[in-house]
């Protein structure tokens, strides 16, 4: 009998990257090299989802695996990703039918797709399509967001690190202010991402522990900013503790549901300034109460500090490239690999597998139970949700002080289909 | 012959804190501490100079070894600090008049001043009162400053720091943004403390190195702020690279020396704002290039960030407060320990001692030749300098994915003085 090569398989990062992103890339390419009899070459799309349209693909196959396995410790997205959502199947079928026919010149068997709750939705078109085409592929999804917001999975890979970071930075910001408030600064305010959903604004209240507590009001998105309320609030730490630091989401909003950061700026010559949440609380402190402040955006440091990295969130990482292997290699189509939350004392986990059509397009709010009954904090429940997740460093290594991250050489693998695809 | 007490210290940590000045808190204790027989109790003032003013001591002999040891990794003024300046002698004599007082009633022979320039100053006209009223005291500058600004020493304990979190960070960010560049943000700005000179700014500039280039583009305070030619770089950079990153200090001005941050924001209700310049950079791109951008500040949280503070740094920090009380012991007065930097390949430093008249009231600014011909950059001798201050990792110990930061007890020595002093 001729021996038959193993077919291939495509992997792209899609939407906002992470200080994770590239472990799970690492988890995905090293366990397919060592399933070399299931799986040929791992081709990457350049820039996501918009490598495999224009037929843009990487061949991981000519980096070292030192190369890979720097991946784990590389924040961002090696291969590039892209904010690129797929219409709908109705819309531009097109769209996908192109993506089989990339997907079949390069003999590609395995789709993994690794993103958030918009990539999880395309991964799931491809596999209905390829069923409905009769072009075998197994399209599994790969979870990956900041927002924390897939259903079934206990957590997402990306998340955790942002957490962390959020949280020593709220920490280290507060040890400053408490440092300066007898004579000057007494509020410090920090914005932080997610416009949905207020896990990362959760992250914040963190800081404070019971070895080391510290006064912290969290401005969530799930609940209307409350001025007076809010003002109350900070006038009650200052008084009682010297200074208050604020954790504020950049999807704060007020009561008539606009964003807290959308206010209408304009510079002197009338030109609209797009601001933070953070500026228009510090703003609004300075005229209602007439008190210092300083105010922190963090913006993309918060997701792309490897440097601090939760060790729990690079193993989770890692771990949901490796079960994607793992699971294409066993035959599963349409699935996503989602961490199980086993125990609390210690912490354990496992990675289960979720089917697709469970996951797509269902966004997993904060539950109530996570917030203080006043809006401003996080309960017991939540820090217990939390902390597993930001546990652990897992520092990249240095050269003459700066962290020592991999690029790849991204090489194209060399195109075979004549057509051009305008994105 | 009947045993003389040693006479006691005071030690207070002056102006905007830093990730280090602990370490040299724990320097100057922990050395004190060694030199049993010539120096008695340490005192910490309560919020800086306030706490000598108003007889607030604090007794750090009432501190475990532990928890003093911790302070070398904690960030923050550990005993608060102040913004307060002393006036001048002539102008407010009863000030320094009051701070002899207090020292006089708890027999401090040992004046040990943690701050910046300003705190130089007052550090020498105390030393000169206490000639001209013949109390015995000796006057000891100990250098802290972010800003770098101090005379005579290499560096100041606290920039290294903040230069090597502002290095990693813009190295960071930058890998994001690359990530994102092909359908998304394509440029992204980071606004860094520094009001009068560019060390910080600078600092940024390290994130691309020769392994690692990264295409980055510095707003300097020392360079007037030139909207066209700024522009035509950044276009030049995203057309090249994809990206830019944009490292914008907070003391940029335009061409008519208005701070680019103050741009005469008003929100809807005609309230003036307070802005930062990464927006306001960002704004004009928007504008003038239709470019997609992010921009973070990092404020604080540069400073606070002793999760990742340069081991240097630290080394430095610690190594002054100890040289601090061996020049005390030795007898010296008006008097700073300076880092002498003795040679770039390998990196050596010693402590010297500088005359407390030759570093107040004067200011080092960042060499001319440390920026690029264009403005936007840093040369190799800028490159040169700033390395070594940024190398070496010393992270703090953690629980629970938090960093340990200490808290002293800081107990109050019992007043002596009947008078009170308003500040």
């Amino acid at each position: 009998m001729p021996k038959v090569n193993p077919r291939n398989a495509f992997y792209a990062q899609s939407g906002g990257v992470t200080a994770v992103i590239n472990a799970t890339a690492a988890g995905i390419i090293e366990t397919a090299r060592k399933y070399k009899k299931n799986v040929g070459n791992v081709y990457a799309g350049r820039n996501g989802i918009i490598g495999a349209l224009t037929e843009d693909l990487i061949d991981t196959s000519r980096e070292s695996s030192s190369s890979i396995a720097a991946l784990r410790f590389t924040p961002s997205g090696a291969f590039g990703s892209c904010r690129y959502k797929l219409k709908s199947l109705e819309e531009n079928r097109r769209e996908y039918e192109r993506l089989i026919e990339v997907f079949a010149a390069h003999d590609i068997a395995y789709f993994f797709y690794n993103g958030g709750g918009d990539s999880a939705d395309t991964c799931l078109k491809v596999s209905q399509l390829s069923e409905a085409t009769g072009y075998p592929l197994q399209a599994i999804h790969v979870p990956k967001t900041v927002d924390n917001d897939l259903p079934i999975t206990d957590n997402c890979p990306g998340f955790g690190s942002v957490a962390k970071y959020i949280a020593i930075s709220t920490r280290e910001a507060s040890f400053d202010v408490a440092s300066m408030a007898k004579t000057s600064t007494k509020v410090f305010i920090i914005e932080v991402m997610g416009r949905h959903a207020g896990w990362i604004a959760a992250a914040g209240g963190m800081a404070s522990t019971v070895d080391t507590p510290i006064p912290i009001l969290v401005l969530f998105p799930e609940v209307a900013f409350d001025r007076e309320k809010f003002m109350h609030k900070v006038d009650r730490m200052v008084n009682e503790h010297g200074y208050v630091s604020v954790v504020v989401s950049e999807g704060v909003r007020g009561p008539q549901g606009n964003f807290l950061s959308d206010q209408g700026l304009k510079d002197a010559f009338g030109h609209a300034q797009l601001g933070g949440a953070a500026p228009v609380v510090a703003g609004m402190i300075k005229d209602d109460l007439g008190l210092k402040y300083h105010w922190a955006v963090a913006d993309y440091l918060q997701r792309a500090a490897r440097h601090i990295a939760s060790k729990t969130d690079v193993e989770h990482a890692y771990a949901v490239g490796k079960a994607a292997v793992k699971m294409a290699v066993q035959g599963d189509n349409s699935v996503m690999p989602a961490i199980k939350r086993v125990s609390n004392r210690p912490y354990r986990w496992k990675i289960e597998k979720a089917p697709l059509n469970k996951v797509a397009n269902v966004e997993k709010m904060m539950p109530k139970s996570f917030i203080t009954r006043d809006g401003f904090g996080i309960t017991k429940k939540c820090r217990e949700y939390l902390e597993p997740l930001i546990r652990g460093e897992d520092y990249p290594p240095y050269k003459n002080g700066l962290p020592v991250y991999v690029r790849l050489k991204n090489k194209q693998v060399k195109q075979k289909l004549r057509t051009k695809f305008e994105i």
